[in-house]
């Protein structure tokens, strides 16, 4: 929002496609000894004991972000944790991953190092090894494409497949935080528009605003479930909207759902932000989107494994595929979920 | 160049994302057992007995493809092409692809159902699986980005880094054909703008504009070495151009090179389109890319193994990297290779 007009400027015609690469990766570091071969050959060459996750996503801008209130260390950072999340909720360790990046002449090299910073923090904290990408100009605007590669057991595989009746429906975090930060981020840039010297006081937001700038990818998770010996009967991450998510379980379990509005957890500033925006914060948990929290089911049994566990929170149960899936209301009406999930072809959007 | 106005459209925004996805792909089958999970979850999931090898290729309209004379079952057949070549240039067997597609809305379904042909018949054709990807809007235009994977035993990759002095040059095919064939569809692409009702001949030049529009990746090359009982000590795919990929190979080898004029490999159409357009057949060779042939490097002792096969090209030698890597020109001149390969970050590229 506050672009700094008088930041440097190195052409990127000057370097060309190389010396772009090597000039952006050259302090990334390898990690893992499964990493045989990173950048630098046609291809990247890596040896894994486990099987191999694989995941890939696209972030385009003007439609996945929007660099007037998105700095670029963070959209790296979160161009990472987007697919990471994926990985993750296949219940893998993250351990490579591949940017390609397409930019018009408009970025200069200064803020394509940004980018990369916000990349290397994540694969530093992740522990994650770059091994690969492209890059090249676009004909407009900026475009993001990972790759990340997980490794897992065969038996600790989670598809979303494997849920079964009587099964409970749990999630990690708390939900619509990072489509709310969206609509302060909206809203600011609009006042931004009109009144350029307008500074925002976004301290009473600053949570849902990290959601939605510097999500995390629940690598913990992951961890906890592991040391509290809770393996999800499936499982998968949160990026479209809970009632999106719960609908691709049910469908691929042939199973049904009776989610409780009750129990859908919600972080304070989320409900006083919904309140302020006139939205209703169950629509906001069932259909925001972008939060990358865990969904998986468990068995009965593990209830007590979990039980307590200020990350995860029970917010329903699975039923028979002939019941449907539905929204039990805090009035204790049945209403049937339907996926109101983001989708990028749509008109306007 | 010949756009049907009375062809079918389906807007995208009915089908959404995964209708979508599900659409385009339902045909596809898996045929390796290594593949686990194609798509249909979070994530693909795969095992490898040997190492994976990792390639991925952005190709963006405008940059990489011009539509008016790219057919799109040609294009998402030459993507999968890209990529499989370096998975080739890697000594590797292709097993497995994602593919990500951004797409404005001015492509209607059956559009993207042609390209999604091109990709089918490349991956029966050359035997990979699609296991994954993504599709999303995009503000302009379309923008492919594929990921192919590989297999490989450990002591069959060829690097770039192997070459050693002495090591004899050796090329697939034959180069420049790609580039020429380009020319002569931009020259019709202008008389077209002129007069929409020519119609080109475009017989005499049907072999250079194959190899821009449906170009082959070099899978035989591989299967043809392993029969050999030959191991490249050094391997590379020419995307760029002759002169760009002898100097990478030359970088990471830390070895020179002397390149002899009178032996690259040029199709008598390459040379009579050379002359039509007035331009050095030697120049094209060195830098026109887009061949997908392989370079590489083998003993002197396997010069016995490869002689005389219509598929090699013996085009020079490698030397001690003091010497430098130099063009022997026909009228013996030894003159420095540069690379001219091509920089997407060019003005008026």
């Amino acid at each position: 929002m506050l672009e700094d007009k008088n930041q440097e400027r190195t052409s990127l015609e000057k370097l060309g496609e190389f010396g772009l690469i090597e000039h952006l990766t050259k302090n990334f570091e390898i990690k893992h000894k499964s990493t045989i071969k990173g950048i630098g050959d046609d291809a990247a060459v890596f040896d894994h004991t486990d099987k191999t996750i694989l995941t890939t996503d696209l972030l385009i801008e003007g439609v996945h972000f929007d660099l007037s209130y998105m700095p670029l260390k963070h959209l790296g950072y979160k161009a990472v944790m987007v697919n990471l999340s994926d990985v993750y909720a296949m219940n893998a360790t993250a351990k490579q991953i591949t940017v390609s990046l397409a930019v018009s002449n408009r970025f200069p090299l200064e803020a394509l190092e940004e980018l990369y910073a916000g990349i290397a923090l994540a694969a530093k904290i992740f522990n994650v090894d770059l091994i690969g990408g492209d890059t090249t100009s676009s004909t407009s605007g900026m475009l993001i494409s990972i790759t990340a590669i997980g490794e897992a057991k065969e038996e600790e595989i989670t598809y979303r497949s494997g849920a079964k009746a009587n099964d409970l429906l749990v999630v990690s975090g708390d939900l619509g935080a990072a489509y709310m930060g969206l609509q302060v981020l909206d809203r600011e840039k609009e006042v931004f528009k009109v009144n350029p010297n307008n500074q925002p006081d976004l301290s009473p937001y600053s949570y849902i605003v990290e959601r939605q700038l510097k999500p995390e990818a629940r690598k913990d998770i992951v961890e906890l479930l592991k040391k509290l010996e809770v393996l999800p009967s499936a499982m998968i991450d949160i990026s479209d909207g809970l009632s999106s998510e719960i609908l691709h379980l049910c469908k691929s379990s042939k199973v049904g759902c009776n989610l409780f509005e009750e129990k859908i957890p919600l972080d304070p500033t989320v409900i006083s932000a919904c309140e302020e925006f006139n939205i209703d914060s169950t629509t906001i948990a069932l259909s925001g989107g972008e939060d990358y929290e865990l969904l998986f089911t468990i068995a009965q049994n593990d209830f007590d494994k979990i039980k307590g566990n200020p990350s995860l929170t029970v917010i329903g149960h699975m039923t028979d595929e002939s019941e449907g899936a539905h929204l039990v209301t805090r009035g204790n009406t049945k209403i049937e979920l339907t996926a109101q999930g983001w989708n990028s072809f749509k008109s306007n959007d």
